[in-house]
């Protein structure tokens, strides 16, 4: 099943453009679980079996697993895994390099951990994506403005976040989406004018102060089709750090799924 | 040990600024290794064998051992273990993110994987440095202009590689240094002005056909200490597929090695 298929099914079946980020770091992870012997896959599993319904993606970020050794790479295999086969799995590696290094990440994230999206760096131009084309089912969400401060430092600044967007938006939206920060309101439209048909991938709502309202209005595609997944990590995984953290974890993504589509549908 | 120390002592030492890049994918790995337990380790361990006393350092493209699943990050791990510890090692993983995720490459390649130095992409902006620098006996090479055909795509457009080397120059040469690719001859004597003192990672000689002679004239920071690696991957590791890789790999580096030096002693 293509990463579209699956987009299109989940966000209709489950009403929610929610993607939540698996930013599952072993020193915030509940007291509760810490004498589990694989905390991180515990939390995932109990995160994931509370909020599997509203959620339209999880994203995994790479780090977060790799930093805690090959228990991490174990919990991030399990998650994986455990995640419905319908719900699309984004693996943000935000990776971008020569062809014949890029054709060795395609199969370890592609077919090694079979992810249906990555999220690529373009800075070192169209070669990072060739090899990964013949995944021609997968997504690649490629970094066109990003929600940190300093992303005025390049992408920001004499608009090379439009060139990116531009070049992107000539490539196959089957494939090709963007990530586009969420504290980044005012460029939405422009991007949105830039390349109207990927699908955006906008991090930086919660922890780092985006505003869903303006991103809804000024992200989407057309009110019936948004074409963007809205994601939030650490105010979803880390809503509480008591036992009740996977219903709370639940709570907060029918918050956001809420915030997003009451601006959606008026 | 620091990085510098590292490098300055090998280089004087092996009277070498060569860096073996082993990008050891497995499809290549000569045939007469392929039932060993784990090919591309038994590979890695008999270069390094026999290329220890030529090499300035080693670079370990992270792609080739996370596509070959555990047995590829065991490969890894061993590898960077046995590279004897007065040798400095370099991840290349083109790594840039925002800081929360930064922190944990951090962990992940200082200090789990134990590795000198890393490549980092710069597109982010200065948020993907900032948790770095607590590894302060570590380098940082920045991307500043890349090796490969599309570099021109961003990097080498609209002069971004100078506004890039520019902001890097600025940083303290001790722990930041750049990727330059031995393809862009003409740009090594700007990019050099811009960065005098921190130290270039060279790729794109060997395979992608990067001049040795023009680099050493336009890169060097001075003739007695030019502050440059020239990294070569598979002219070296794939110089011979038979019995002979590894002696076969030798001979490579010294022909890499003679050709600095005759370039820069004169």
């Amino acid at each position: 099943m293509s990463f579209w298929t699956k987009y299109n099914q989940t966000t209709k079946l489950h009403n929610s453009y929610v993607c939540i980020g698996l930013d599952s770091e072993l020193s915030k992870i509940p007291e509760c679980l810490k004498d589990e012997d694989n905390p991180i896959w515990t939390f995932n599993r109990e995160i994931i079996d509370a909020t599997k319904n509203r959620a339209a993606a999880y994203k995994l970020n790479y780090a977060f697993y790799i930093s805690a050794g090959k228990k991490g790479i174990k919990a991030l295999e399990k998650s994986i895994s455990h995640i419905p086969s319908y719900i699309p799995v984004i693996l943000d590696v935000k990776i971008g390099d020569i062809s014949n290094t890029m054709e060795q990440y395609g199969k370890a994230f592609f077919e090694y951990l079979d992810a249906d999206a990555i999220t690529v760096n373009p800075l070192m131009g169209d070669d990072v994506f060739t090899p990964l084309l013949r995944f021609s089912d997968r997504m690649l969400f490629v970094l066109v403005l990003t929600s940190n401060p300093s992303s005025t430092d390049y992408l920001g600044k004499d608009g090379l976040y439009k060139t990116i967007a531009k070049n992107v938006s000539k490539k196959d939206h089957k494939n090709f989406g963007a990530v586009v920060g969420a504290t980044n309101v005012k460029e939405f439209k422009t991007i949105r004018s830039l390349m109207p048909k990927n699908i955006f991938l906008i991090p930086g709502v919660g922890a780092q102060g985006g505003n869903v309202a303006e991103i809804v209005q000024n992200a989407s595609f057309s009110k019936s089709e948004p074409r963007f997944l809205v994601n939030s990590s650490r105010a979803i995984i880390f809503a509480s750090s008591e036992k009740d953290f996977a219903s709370e974890a639940l709570n907060a993504t029918e918050d956001l799924k809420d915030k997003i589509n009451q601006n959606l549908f008026v």
